[in-house]
């Protein structure tokens, strides 16, 4: 399909390119132009248009990218809330997670893309159980999905991770990739981290964790191994060829340091920090130590949705308050965080802006609608009166997934929705909670 | 109108009424039946209905009651954002403030009331600078709105307040009411404010007002009078006759005390005080003490946006932080703010529950959406992943003011955003700054 949109706001997320009226081509899966109106007179429209969509005003920006989630937790969503985060985890969320299939996951990870679709996400960063099913699942649905390893001493192993890395890394399946990663230091032994290390150093391949999510984590390091959990893992040579970490709240100086000169992102989930009371990530300090920040919403059971909206008011917000200071964190640079540097955090160089020859990974956010008015500052909008409501339109790789509330995945929601249902009261019955 | 809802589940709010399925009848401005399925076989349809909504298992409630707000800074949304917060208020807001004519109130506020019908606000408690005005869009507009005095030292009198307070609390007009107010501490000599407290104990009113916002504003009337704003202001005898204060982040046991003998409420604003960063109220104290609280977006200056689904997860998620507890204030409990309480503090206590005899201002929610599935828990989905998406309806008095994203308020809603984007350049341009 090659698809015209035009009568649009363009916002290309390019460094200092404030937004501009115009249009926006794409042809297969990727943006064939983008520029003015007057410019779009006379640029070729090679083969012509399958369709053409007057954006009346609307603003077209690069999709979110959701760079730290746990997408087949819609299963938990509001299963458990309200507790203390040991008894949540070890009572409630791991016996579920127990029971849960790799036919389940790939059910359940369909559901969660209903959601990003919705809230304009077009690229998950996803760790979870069973990665072939979680491929498949966005495969099908068209979702562009960039898997991370989550090897840990109960249910994933080195094996599985090596075989994802080299199966999903493909020309095959330009939806799928995957990077290598582990679930978190304190569920790793040193034998399995030293072996883990190992497989990286064979690979010269990037690492992704979980980091320094909660106090408790970052102290419980610290006595086991005389380091934060930042400077333990980086001392067994996992960040040696860069790589991020998720959350990262509890950190110090050298951690800092640390971060920066291995390259690494941090992934902040201010959303999930905020339900499960694990704290406020010094992004402030972040971005001063030069530090790319990207944003994700965690899986559905800490968040409990995936609203990118959300995340986004958070981040600045909980800077703000962190700081003592209301000019902390501009909006740019968190609609930023959202986008380019998601994209860069997720080996996705092609699809952090709209620009010609660029993935064509866009939304349209409708600006008519009273929360947006009067247009003082789209950008400020976004970040501080968006909406999941302002998503008109999700389009992943060329292909719209999602318009005016219609789904467009290959499957109807409602069979999901009963699907979800189903594997709920199984698993209940299961564990005897039904 | 008297309109059927059938097919819904039902969250009335009534203390300890898990949600049911059944139906709910609406005659005039009235609740003419709440009951199961079963109970509507045999009750008594009297004069037969105007209109029958077949719900499909989505959920209704009571609406959502915004207990503090301006809601014509609308104008001001995403003018001035991140930065510091008296370069914002003195050199950004003020000189736009001082501008703005009572015509402008007008329109401004019927653009806010848009706003809050798609985030399901049915009640509004407004403070702002020409109440004749925004009485005046609110009856046009048909929303509920209870104002409040906004007496300081330069732009409103208490003889405004005065006549205000009897123009406004008759029976003709159900739709508009009003408190006494001041602005806050900070903007009130104690001549103005000795001379508001003979007015508020000639008519025993209830007083609210901003307090204890910021922490400079508790430490500057410590300063002048050697009392926090909440023993000051109470010394003066402005909360003889009950009434409650907005924000109260900065307060201290003391004034906690105050508080609960004085039976006050308390409007917690999370958003405003997160971008603003004010800091955190201390919510959980406040309900140890048995102090209500109730739920605020304040002006969309300062948020930017009118969504209470925002103010609903961050009172609960800044809760948790501040407790470090993720078990802090439960969603049942924040429900309770956004509804019950809001509707007490705002002397509305027909407005509170779904029950016969009780006022028609009630929402309808779409579960049928992918951040409400699966169906786990009602009550913590709609605090942790609801969204202004999920409304799918709003009702005030009996009449269906927003329905799937139509708006039926008297108006066009694209003449309201010109007329904002008309307000603005005008103003702009006679401050010099188009």
């Amino acid at each position: 399909m090659n698809i015209r949109f035009y009568n649009a706001r363009i916002l290309t997320m390019e460094e200092d390119r404030p937004v501009f009226v115009g249009e926006v081509w794409t042809q297969e899966d990727k943006i064939s132009f983008v520029g003015t109106s007057e410019e779009a007179v006379g640029a070729d429209a090679e083969g012509g248009f399958d369709r053409e969509i007057d954006c009346k005003g609307n603003l077209l920006m690069p999709g979110f990218k959701d760079a730290h989630t746990h997408s087949a937790m819609t299963l938990m969503r509001s299963l458990a809330d309200d507790l203390p985060t040991q008894e949540w985890l070890n009572n409630q969320i791991f016996p579920v997670e127990a029971k849960m299939t790799g036919e389940d996951i790939y059910t359940l990870t369909k559901l969660a893309i209903l959601e990003y679709l919705t809230s304009g996400i077009t690229a998950i960063f996803d760790m979870y159980l069973t990665p072939e099913t979680i491929a498949k699942a966005c495969k099908e649905a068209g979702m562009r999905c960039v898997q991370v390893g989550c090897v840990n001493n109960f249910s994933q192993s080195l094996e599985l991770v090596e075989r994802m890395y080299n199966e999903l890394n493909t020309e095959d399946d330009p939806l799928n990739s995957y990077f290598m990663g582990i679930h978190a230091e304190y569920t790793c032994s040193p034998e399995l981290l030293t072996k883990f290390s190992e497989l990286v150093h064979k690979y010269k391949a990037p690492v992704f964790t979980h980091i320094a999510e909660t106090k408790s984590e970052t102290d419980g390091c610290i006595e086991r191994y005389g380091m934060s959990p930042v400077k333990y893992l980086a001392s067994m040579g996992l960040f040696d060829f860069g790589g991020g970490g998720y959350h990262l709240v509890h950190v110090n100086e050298e951690d800092m340091q640390i971060l920066k000169e291995k390259n690494m992102y941090v992934v902040t989930n201010p959303g999930s920090n905020l339900k499960l009371a694990s704290g406020i990530a010094p992004i402030s300090d972040y971005m001063k130590h030069g530090i790319p920040v990207a944003l994700g919403t965690d899986g559905p059971a800490s968040n409990n949705c995936l609203d990118f909206f959300r995340e986004m008011f958070l981040v600045t917000g909980l800077g703000k308050i962190r700081e003592d200071d209301a000019s902390a964190i501009d909006a740019m640079e968190v609609l930023k965080m959202a986008t380019v540097n998601g994209a860069h955090a997720m080996n996705l160089p092609n699809c952090d802006i709209l620009a010609s020859g660029k993935q064509a990974d866009l939304i349209m956010i409708d600006l008519d609608q009273p929360n947006m008015q009067p247009i003082n500052n789209i950008c400020k909008n976004l970040v501080y009166s968006g909406s999941k409501q302002n998503v008109k339109l999700t389009m992943i790789a060329g292909v719209i997934r999602y318009e005016d509330g219609k789904f467009n995945i290959g499957v109807d929601p409602h069979d999901l929705y009963a699907e979800a249902e189903n594997i709920k009261k199984r698993i209940m019955s299961e564990l005897g909670r039904d």
